[in-house]
């Protein structure tokens, strides 16, 4: 299934016991339709806050209602924050994650004096002189294989924090910046990292040759702020 | 002042004795930061759940805190879903109502089979086959000099219900229709019925030579439906 959601509606996409999530919310909904006890797989385990264009997720059912049927049940059944876009039946072992190539995040930032009362949920409110060119320069350095432990939460990583990420470009609008990242996998705060410290760069606070430094620092603190969770997107998943 | 704020923040822009309105808001912030009694006017009294990005109001005051100074403690003082985007003196001829020319309003609608949870509250969800000719078609017949009582809320105008619309276009984006629709005054949900009409027309429950027969008619039951508040914001006061 492709699925859009408000982040802001929800405390991530992960279930927890006692939060109101978008995977526990699947799960519960999907019991009522199919009246069996469903796992939902997600492509990407989005934070609290962050929103999702497409967010992918399977799941296994022996009901035979056809997915355009599910998808209909799940969209009267569910609330207006979170929609079922698309359903289909694929592979057995199709896995909504691991078979997962690439990630596309866009992230929003509003750049002027006044904060749009349209955005409040939907974009960070960053009012200070920047230079394109420099968070253009600084974007490029983050391309390609790194260890990312800088630009992570601190924690422990299955599998370390080298990742590979296939692009990072920014678009400008009058008063809107569209940062758009791509990549074969991501570390917790790993985009939202890259966003607050290369915003720092467009505003002189570090140069963009420092974020080769950084990287090789392979220590949270070396990097800028954590940008917040409310200007992030999941737009694509890749298989 | 131009100010913008989320319509659905709101029970509309004019004081109301026991609701939370925009004027309301401005005036009792602004008693406040002036330590008089201020009346504020606006360009146009827009409708419960109706949005503005540059609505225009003036007001009074002998106090001598420079225009910016008064935008920045509005914007401290004023829940987030209001903004002050602009204050500068204006000679007391000023009235920010009488000397409109002309208002520019957008009304946008989702046309997808399932609802984006992101334009929730700031489009119309309508999501069935329509031809753009049609809608065109019938837009360019509401053009001009004419009695607009089929298109307005049942009630007596001041000053009757003859008005004149400047412009009507639609813009389609891909699950997204814009219309723009410029008058030099409008009774109350004019533009939404005006909407709600040509809608129709694109899907085919009525003819585009029929807007003429039913302007014709005085009367509001002639008209398709009032398209809600949320869809329809006010984007630009000319003067």
């Amino acid at each position: 299934m492709e699925i859009s959601y408000l982040g802001s509606a929800f405390y991530g996409f992960q279930k927890q016991k006692s939060a109101y999530t978008v995977q526990g919310l699947l799960e519960d909904t999907l019991q009522k339709i199919t009246e069996e006890k469903i796992k939902v797989v997600g492509a990407g385990r989005t934070d609290r806050g962050v929103h999702a264009l497409a967010q992918v997720c399977n799941f296994q059912t022996a009901c035979d209602l056809p997915p355009e049927k599910i998808k209909d049940a799940l969209n009267a059944l569910l609330p207006l924050e979170v929609r079922v876009n698309h359903a289909r039946e694929v592979p057995q072992n199709f896995h909504a994650r691991r078979c997962v190539k690439g990630k596309l995040y866009a992230y929003l930032v509003w750049t002027e004096e006044v904060m749009s009362p349209f955005l409040l949920n939907f974009s960070y409110h960053y009012p200070y002189p920047m230079e394109a060119g420099r968070i253009r320069s600084a974007l490029d350095k983050v391309v390609g294989e790194h260890d990312f432990c800088s630009f992570a939460k601190a924690g422990v990583y299955k599998g370390g924090t080298i990742r590979v990420i296939q692009g990072a470009r920014l678009i400008e609008d009058e008063h809107l910046l569209c940062f758009l990242i791509q990549g074969a996998g991501f570390l917790q705060h790993m985009v939202r990292t890259i966003v607050g410290t290369v915003l720092e760069v467009g505003r002189g606070r570090f140069e963009p040759e420092q974020i080769l430094e950084i990287l090789a620092k392979r220590n949270r603190s070396a990097a800028g702020p954590t940008a917040p969770a409310c200007g992030l997107y999941l737009v694509r998943v890749i298989y």
